[in-house]
């Protein structure tokens, strides 16, 4: 390693030990140890600080995210907007140094990390968006997309089953563009990797359909770069392994003591004695580092302005491309959209996966930047569009994805594929294996991506598969995620409005859809965007007032014939969003759920958590707050009381209960 | 194979296949086409379909739920409680032959599965107990515990994370007496495997540290069965690959429609031709099958008595063993343990997790059979049992286990281990990654299994690791999921009630612990196992009620005087449980939370969702309905407002509002 080389490198380590020191808080083993694999990374690869968000820059994911002082180290010292005010103020509040990497609100930051592993799948999804737009859009002589996708890991990351699941289909779909480099030191909280993970990582990634290098030395920046080179020579993905000692140089050199805890200051002294780095006073670079950085940030952001001399080439010799490029690139024109006579049109009886398969291949006509699919569960998701094929890596211009059955890796890939950009990303399953990809929905709601979640069979409607696959506390679950919308829509129409509501949105949507056939209702309308309306009003002032959702919203409205030939004034609140309904103005919300009535009875096939904030201690829910049962799904709403009657029977109850 | 054998597996296979067409509902493709390899598995298994429960049985779990049928096939012809009524009420309400096999509904069905890979990760756990209580109790030649455990899975399996993650583990932990059998169809419901899961699923296996066995035909008995006597000669554990087809013999054999819908009665027909099966009477099983299934099962059941002469020679050789593994298998005498006074000591200032920990320890030492540990983070969740060693392969007595950096895995394989018998399985993470391990924690429910869920950095208190590490709606998530609890202790006291609570209990617990340090409170006891009570009761009347959990508790008793000051009467009431409280008599909870009052604020660092249940339409809730922010963890709770003025302004508008 050359002189500039190393104490570039050294520089890293050293201010990142510091930052965390004078933080007293973060974990200093891993940017000490990987801060030459990070160097050679970022050395060669293609952006530009001046310009973090040009679009043909290769990304760059630290899917082990505990090591941010590392990304920010490096954001730092290229010139991004990453001052050392900010490194000083590393993990305080309001700093944009963060405990762990956080997109959009770092400038340079490609997603946020930190739960291990996830890096990893969306660096499999940014790699796939990356070849299924160079599909679309380059022409011979014109690759106006061409990046690569880099994924900084550790042990963790490959200890977590979601890295696996998305390895395996990145193997399979031959993601040559996609580098991991693994940061291999050996070290985890509890002591060595010996402990729990034996297994030989190189050869399972060689199963997976990977290329596999492996660096001795995580000193040897020549080995490393080298790695870096031959990984894009190849037509699969590349997974280099470097072995590295965790706080390399210091005292706490390989041991996991120095994962998660500053070293202590008389242990980075120690460390600058060793390493040779001559200056005392903390958070020095040296002059001649900056000047370094400085060289090579000028230098990885040259391709941009050929890149732009390419782009404009482009748009002269194809026209139309380049308009299609833009318009990937623009937000969707909702109200056009919702205008379409067309999305506002559907059978007499539909289920809603069905009315959403309708509009997802309506969309897809609109949209042509949708791309998505199911973790094998497409037929009964009704997810494909139609007419489309499937991406793959002899058709990488097609829109369906095969994400095997892995749902959480799906669900991370989506992220990939929106924080990439240019694209629409959906995803789908069933409703109750929200449970297996939720980790990944709330990194789409933490870094607002308006990813599609397509949850089918959302009820003990699922019938005859029985508990294993019948939601019940899976709404409340994903209700409760901040910045997360949930639509349980109640037929096709309100289908369509929980679409429109997510297209632009900044926050991942969930559609809860359902598996049976549900009546097209008269009431439902593009109104299902505020999230609650009435769809039924009584003749003046209420007795009581009924809120249901997705399918239940039929039983509310057979309920309230029988209730008013009682004398009992009912309104129905078709409740298919509860957040956007929440953040209706009070004198709307008023209006579909008046103060005064107490009277209030949800309908809800699914838990009763949270209704209360709608029904009140005096209200009652119609709900299920048990595991399903196997049987006919007709059996089984009888069985749990989802029947006129009963409904019928709880708000004359609630009603007589505050006489 | 010979005549009797193959007139057994194609009775299974027609059995299966049958069920499913009268049912119009269910998967006959695999239960057809692995129907060779699930007749070999039993017919070389240890089992008694007289006593079912014989402690020294292999296992069997089919991890591939949803080929129930074929259990159910089994189950019926060896004798075991399910008669052919019941396989003629396949997937009808009540019956016993759900869609899914469950564990605790069909005698004979080992584990609930259905969410695809959690079978293969229990049967990991399963191995892992047999071993652990092997090396505790086994003497030279008293090899009183000594089974196999068998797994059968599908591709779906093998392509989920969580099955990943214990195949490492098994690897690493080299659980020679495990062995997974793959039935290799290569068919999904979106259709062939290679769309989406082109690996070479033996070398991945091989790099994990297993034996790994290719049967190249799934009509080929000897070869399955020479490969299962193979399985048990290695120090590690084996994956069995048996080539299949889906619903072999059918017309619809290799074809994905075969997977999840019923054949046809045609279909049905032309299989029974095929295959020779000259019964067109559905429902038949030739005389001379149930002869040959009786012969098996004496067989198979051999062993049982051999074993009982074991025990009884055991018990007269090493009594005080004998008298410990009676007290493995008994319940907890949970009553003496409130009465130690140990439980009740704390410092006065102490995190609940610390509390956690000490409490553990206590425990160890009078529950000898606690095993468990942290994914990694055992000392952050402050869970090892001290002076006790890991558990590994030189050393399976050991009580604390290394888990590894997978979550998922973890809370399975703690599922299989309970499952096994004669443990109490606890494991470890943090509050935020419990969504990495709700999958499997919504099994430890439907079972009805005490595992203990020790989830420590429970709110914004996680300080600087920022929003990725804080945990908003977990809790929410969490109390939601049927049978399930939820203990958010006040200190180390209500911390000690938790797991007086976990430990007989026919649910899964989970403890939210707290990071920070926390006050032992004087007026928190063991009431606290009645889910929420008065810790500070009013002067009369409440004006007020302060409803709080875990570290907000200490608020509440803090603006309780600066409330009556003003003239508010104010009762404060802890909440570590609210499932336990929803269980109270109605008069209990109205004492603690008197109908009258609705003046009634929440207070808990976390999102509100579910409190309005107690707090009604009129209440309020401190909360945090946003994600975090990394900063450290005082500053947080400032920033998001669990201060004493907030709560006290809180309460006063509150009660200002009702007047």
């Amino acid at each position: 390693m050359n002189t500039i080389d190393k104490l570039s490198i050294d520089t890293i380590r050293i201010l990142s030990a510091e930052a965390i020191q004078k933080a007293n808080s973060g974990h200093p083993g891993m940017p000490i140890g990987a801060a030459p694999i990070a160097y050679a990374i970022w050395k060669n690869m293609n952006h530009n600080p001046k310009d973090p968000s040009w679009r043909g820059r290769d990304r760059f994911i630290l899917s082990a995210g505990h090591a941010s002082m590392l990304e920010y180290s490096l954001l730092h010292l290229y010139g991004y907007d990453v001052s050392m005010d900010d490194i000083k103020q590393f993990r305080q509040l309001g700093s944009k140094t963060p405990g762990h990497p956080e997109f959009g609100h770092t400038c340079g930051v490609e997603a946020t990390t930190g739960p291990l592993g996830q890096g990893f799948a969306m660096a499999v999804g940014m790699a796939i968006a990356e070849s299924h737009l160079a599909a679309k859009f380059n022409r011979a002589g014109f690759n106006v997309v061409d990046n690569y996708t880099y994924v900084l890991t550790g042990d963790g990351c490959m200890e977590e089953g979601v890295s696996g699941e998305a390895a395996s289909l990145a193997g399979t779909l031959k993601l040559n563009k996609l580098i991991a480099v693994y940061d291999r030191n050996r070290i985890t909280i509890e002591g060595s990797t010996d402990l729990a993970f034996s297994e030989n990582v190189a050869a399972r990634f060689g199963a997976y359909g990977w290329q596999v290098i492996t660096v001795d030395d995580g000193n040897d920046l020549d080995s490393i770069e080298n790695a870096l080179h031959l990984a894009k020579r190849q037509d699969k993905p590349t997974l280099i392994i470097v072995d590295t000692k965790i706080a390399y140089g210091s005292p706490k050199e390989g041991m996991n003591s120095a994962h998660g805890s500053p070293l202590g200051e008389e242990n980075i002294r120690l460390m600058k004695q060793k390493l040779g780095f001559d200056y005392d006073e903390p958070f020095t670079v040296p002059a001649q580092v900056y000047a370094n950085f400085s060289r090579l940030a000028e230098k990885c952001a040259e391709p941009q302005s050929a890149h732009a001399q390419l782009m404009k080439a482009y748009k002269t010799a194809f026209p139309a491309l380049y308009k299609e490029w833009e318009e990937y690139h623009a937000p969707v024109d909702v109200e056009s959209l919702i205008n379409d006579r067309e999305f506002a049109e559907f059978d007499e009886k539909v289920a809603t996966r069905a009315a959403s398969g309708k509009i997802l291949n309506l969309l897809a006509r609109h949209i042509p930047n949708m791309f998505g699919g199911s973790a094998d569960l497409a037929p009964s998701n009704v997810t494909e569009i139609k007419g489309e094929g499937y991406y793959s890596p002899d058709s990488p211009k097609n829109r369906n994805i095969h994400f095997g059955i892995r749902e959480f890796a799906m669900a991370a890939i989506c992220n990939g594929i929106m924080l990439y950009g240019g694209l629409h990303a959906y995803c789908a399953t069933f409703l109750v294996f929200a449970d297996y990809l939720k980790p990944a929905l709330r990194l789409s709601a933490l870094m607002k991506l308006p990813v599609i979640y397509v949850l089918t069979h959302d009820s003990i409607g699922v019938g005859e598969d029985g508990p294993t696959h019948q939601p019940i506390e899976q709404l409340a679950s994903l209700r409760a995620t901040p910045n997360t919308r949930v639509f349980r829509p109640a037929d096709g129409k309100e289908t369509s409005a929980a679409y429109m509501s997510a297209l632009n949105a900044d926050c991942p949507t969930v559609l809860a859809l359902s598996r049976q056939g549900l009546p097209t209702l008269e009431a439902t309308s593009f109104e299902a965007m505020r999230g609650g309306y009435v769809i039924k009003a009584a003749d003046g002032a209420p007795d009581v007032i009924l809120i249901a959702s997705g399918s239940e919203v039929e039983l509310a409205l057979k309920a309230a014939p029988v209730l008013e030939e009682k004398g009992i004034r009912t309104q129905v609140v078709s409740m298919p969003c509860t957040e956007l309904f929440d953040a209706q103005s009070d004198e709307y919300k008023e209006s579909v759920l008046p103060k005064a009535v107490r009277a209030r009875v949800s309908i809800e096939a699914a838990s009763s958590f949270g209704w209360q904030k709608y029904t009140g201690l005096d209200g009652a829910n119609v709900s299920l707050d048990t595991f399903g049962a196997s049987a006919p799904a007709g059996k089984l709403f009888e069985l749990f009381g989802f029947t006129v009657q009963n409904v019928v029977d709880t708000a004359i109850r609630t009603v007589d209960s505050l006489k």
